[in-house]
């Protein structure tokens, strides 16, 4: 296709774009005029993708970071040849995988973008995977705004892409000057943004963007270049093309006031398709040579940290699993994520303490087919609370591991302590939530997690607990395990991790002094174990949760969300963490939290005098 | 001080880190110990501040941003006299003041850290604080290590602290090359920090962290430069004096092995103490003219967005509390903040797309006893999640409005959508969660959240809803509304935010089919009202939560926890976002989300049916 009718196709897109946002009545047109240029010279001369096959090993990669640009990006598969104009212009209609924001409800969109900054992150796990997993030579090409040049993130994906030398990811800013509600910081100063690219150690190019052939020439030298990642820094018009809007303020997410006129003045409806270049063959890879590494199996008596048997289950699972990639924010030997790394290191990635890159390059690399685990300390992960929630969105089935959860750390204190995270897991779309007491447990849950469709929780304890279950148990997700109980049990103490262990001290005690005390193991937090706890709540009328969480949005509430079904309902009491710890002992935190042995000895007796004296 | 005896200062805060934390049997003394000349150099030099009164207007603030390193910031404090030999031993243990990571139990610690790359944007909250709202020339030192200049937060920051040109920041990166599990990303490439920092606009110094005359040197100019804030990059030496573990791997987070003879090799326990030079006087400011600006009133029956009365309500509060400041993320046109923007320009921040820094900024801000508001999508809160979770760790109080929640948003999908909110802010500790439904509520909700001790949120909707409350009407926090009620009410509907209108119309289509609905409008969802919902267990035996948000950690969890108490329990069902929902209009989307009147009358059909059959 000649420079002339690359401009045309430019042309095409903004006109596809001022009609699918009138059709729909929202959206953003001006977002994706200013790109339109850009995203026609990598549609038609650089991008190499089978839209037959769009899980094709060889595809270059396309993500739209600035999600609300989708009107382009739906532009570009009409002009592919993937969807027709009717399709076009059922834009963010009901029904229509052409959103707001795309999704991979589309088949040619890997993860979901639309909240700023993460295209970039998320393209580092992909080019870390092809680069370092597949060794397949595709690109990932990342198209940001420059409003989301702010965003923390890109600069942890910018050290990070250097420093893996990541010569097969190329960013391309559309530095359209103005974001949503005025200019932006930088505005067109483009030497702002390459004095700190180059500072992180990138490649870089200025170009005008509305240049056909200073565009094309500007992606060829970022593909052709090798050793770093290259960004293209594009000067261009929001709105480009339509005097009315072109560079003005006010137009940013709303249809054009006059779109007829608009698309008059843009030249008219075309045709032009675009034969996107196919990926080149992709050689069949070797199988990876498997080696054998025992599972972990531990001697019921021992202790055992819950995080030391998930460092061994995951380089145990990563040995019969060659898809198992795993990834570090720099606590490796506290998560013990790092057993997995001696074991397997050219399937482990170091992301420093980075926790977006670290939950993005697990989306990343999901998205490429791997199966990702990424920990780091539970308190940590709310670092990438908005990455988990956006790879809910695009259906990235990750596996995360929070480990140093609740008070049980100890003197550390409360910043290193995970007391929001089962909350923060429980709400995410599609999760399982999981929370082991015991190091057997552990290495099974770990390798259910495998299976998982969805996003995946572990919860792990820095100290070591008494190894309560053989190695051989099942313990499956959904389930839990009742253990203690008998005819005449009082109450119901339902614990999860750590606290497990204080139910069955507390059990023991009021067992010998007469008071039967049924215990069950919540190990699975979501799904929960409705039939058990139903029938705890039958047999004994009283459950008791215990967490080493703060009360809202953990076990107490799992365990409550049974109970809404019109059956006559226990009584509920949850002991769980209501004040600001200090440091303190692993033993003297959970007393001040009041979810210890004593504690629920104390609260388990109050329950059966009330009962009596009712 | 002679430097010989500022080195013999540094000598003295080894000793006591290594003390410190071998009575503690944990801590980080190697992370001390490198940063110990440089923290000497500070405090006998530079730092101007009154420990009689850490609340001095014109103190120097000092934030250690790696707070793992609180043995240094203890052993500086026994330097300056503010705590004895004797307490510095107590570190660590429970129920002293001086945590494992520092927090503001100690009056001379403004924010707690901990979290690493945090301390740099609540530093810039603060230079803000100094520079456009307080016009008092402190400085703020924010003390660093070189691990945490991975975390995006810290580029955030230095683009904002250059952009703002805060000359009045001073950063100083302990570059000592060893992070937790081993070497950091860049090393002793100092010049790695330097290019950086320098690109966003920084001025920069490299010195050898042990050289006192070199170091003095460098803090001296960075504090006289103007214009622009300074980094002081310092090459240091993890475990600095001491043979065994200096610049050694495998030491970070421990006491010294030895540390009888490692305190011998340190020359031994000194006494050396520090006049530290107070801040120079501070003139009495100028009362603020308080221009007058009528609180919105809005009339019963009309059309209002909740975001739309947040802006007017804020720039009103801002008329009559001087103390308020607004910071937006670049979405002020969106959350309505920039009313208040356009009616404070002065005390209005701008932090562009940048989460972290928007709520780091806030903390900042109430550290030097300021009120701030930090507004944005209640979706991209979560971005913030950990600086949330830490303000709390920190007592800041500051108050957050999250707009374009839930599904009603429409076309623009889930991306933009917050879901998840609710459940992430209740569980923060102290919070006050808010979820209004109406113009005049949300006005008298805004007012109330000024007097509100500690973190407050405000859950505002996109779309315009019906104003059913008169403008004079209070609506306490901890309160409820009960909009519709019976003597033969058969169900309860508790609802929130919109749901509360479409269980309004619910209710009205049951009442003139003949069965009454009692409707409870849950604008304060913590703390939540529990007489009026046990009140109404009792009356009607079932409730139904609908809100727009996941099942999960929000509304339905926090009047489940209502009925916890052992007394007879009625039915509770809950209604929520329990699919991905896609691009729909808002109506669809309620339905879809099956939170809309007509689900709800069926809900409550089916709910009345089965009371009837049973």
């Amino acid at each position: 296709m000649r420079d002339e009718e690359l401009a045309e196709l430019g042309q095409q897109l903004r006109v596809d774009a001022v009609r699918a946002a009138a059709a729909a009545g929202s959206g953003h047109p001006t977002s994706s005029m200013s790109a339109a240029d850009l995203a026609a010279v990598l549609l038609a001369r650089h991008l190499r993708y089978d839209f037959d096959r769009p899980d094709h090993p060889g595809n270059d990669r396309l993500i739209l970071s600035k999600g609300h640009a989708s009107p382009l990006l739906y532009a570009l598969y009409r002009a592919a040849g993937v969807i027709d104009d009717a399709e076009l212009l059922t834009f963010r209609r009901d029904g229509s995988p052409l959103e707001g924001h795309p999704t991979p409800r589309l088949p040619w969109v890997d993860v979901a973008t639309g909240s700023l900054g993460q295209g970039l992150p998320v393209g580092v796990g992909m080019a870390l995977a092809g680069k370092r997993v597949e060794q397949v030579p595709y690109r990932i090409w990342v198209l940001c705004g420059d409003s989301e040049m702010a965003e923390g993130s890109v600069w942890e994906a910018a050290e990070h892409a250097a420093f893996e030398r990541l010569d097969n990811l190329v960013l391309i800013v559309d530095v359209n000057r103005l974001g949503q509600r005025g200019p932006t910081r930088e505005g067109w100063d483009l030497d702002a943004y390459e004095r700190r690219l180059r500072a992180f150690g990138w490649l870089t190019t200025e170009v005008d963007g509305h240049d056909i052939a200073a565009v094309d020439a500007a992606l060829g030298e970022a593909a052709a270049n090798a050793g770093k990642p290259t960004a293209v820094l594009a000067r261009t018009h929001k709105g480009r093309g339509v005097a009315e809007v072109e560079d003005q303020e006010g137009f940013h997410g709303k249809p054009l006031p006059h779109p007829e006129e608009a698309i008059r003045e843009l030249g008219g409806i075309r045709n032009i398709h675009v034969d996107v270049a196919p990926p080149p063959p992709v050689p069949a890879r070797p199988a990876p040579g498997i080696r054998s590494v025992d599972p972990p199996r531990y001697r019921v008596g021992d202790e055992v940290a819950t995080r030391d048997a998930f460092g061994a289950a995951l380089a145990a699972l990563g040995s019969v699993r060659a898809d198992v990639v795993v990834l570090d924010g720099e606590v490796g030997d506290s998560t013990r994520a790092q057993v997995f790394g001696r074991a397997h290191p050219d399937r482990y990635f170091e992301c420093y303490i980075a926790e977006q890159q670290l939950v993005a390059a697990a989306v990343g690399m999901r998205a490429r087919g791997h199966l990702p685990f990424a920990a780091t300390f539970a308190a940590f992960l709310t670092r990438a609370h908005d990455f988990i929630r956006m790879a809910a969105v695009s259906e990235a089935g990750i596996q995360l591991c929070g480990s140093h959860s609740g008070v049980s750390i100890g003197q550390d204190g409360p910043s290193q302590m995970g007391l929001e995270d089962l909350a923060m897991m429980r709400t995410v779309h599609g999760s399982t939530v999981l929370c082991p007491c015991d190091a057997n447990q552990t290495a099974c849950l770990v390798r259910h997690m495998a299976q998982l469709p969805g996003i995946g929780y572990l919860r792990t304890t820095r100290g070591a607990g008494t190894v309560l279950y053989g190695p051989d148990e099942d313990f499956p997700v959904g389930g839990s395990r009742v253990l203690r109980s008998g005819d005449a049990d009082r109450v119901t103490v339902v614990a999860a991790g750590v606290t497990v262990h204080e139910a069955l001290r507390a059990a023991d005690a009021l067992a010998a002094a007469g008071t039967g005390v049924r215990v069950i193991d919540l190990y699975s937090v979501k799904p929960v174990d409705t039939a058990t706890l139903q029938q705890a709540a039958d047999d004994t009328g009283c459950l008791l949760t215990v967490e080493d969480h703060r009360p809202e949005g953990g076990v107490g509430d799992a365990v409550a969300e049974v109970f809404a079904d019109g059956r006559p309902q226990p009584r509920l009491v949850r002991l769980a963490v209501r004040t600001m710890p200090g440091s303190a002992t692993p033993e003297e935190q959970l007393r001040h939290a009041g979810i210890d042995a004593a504690s629920i000895t104390a609260a388990v007796e109050l329950l059966v005098g009330e009962a009596v004296a009712l």
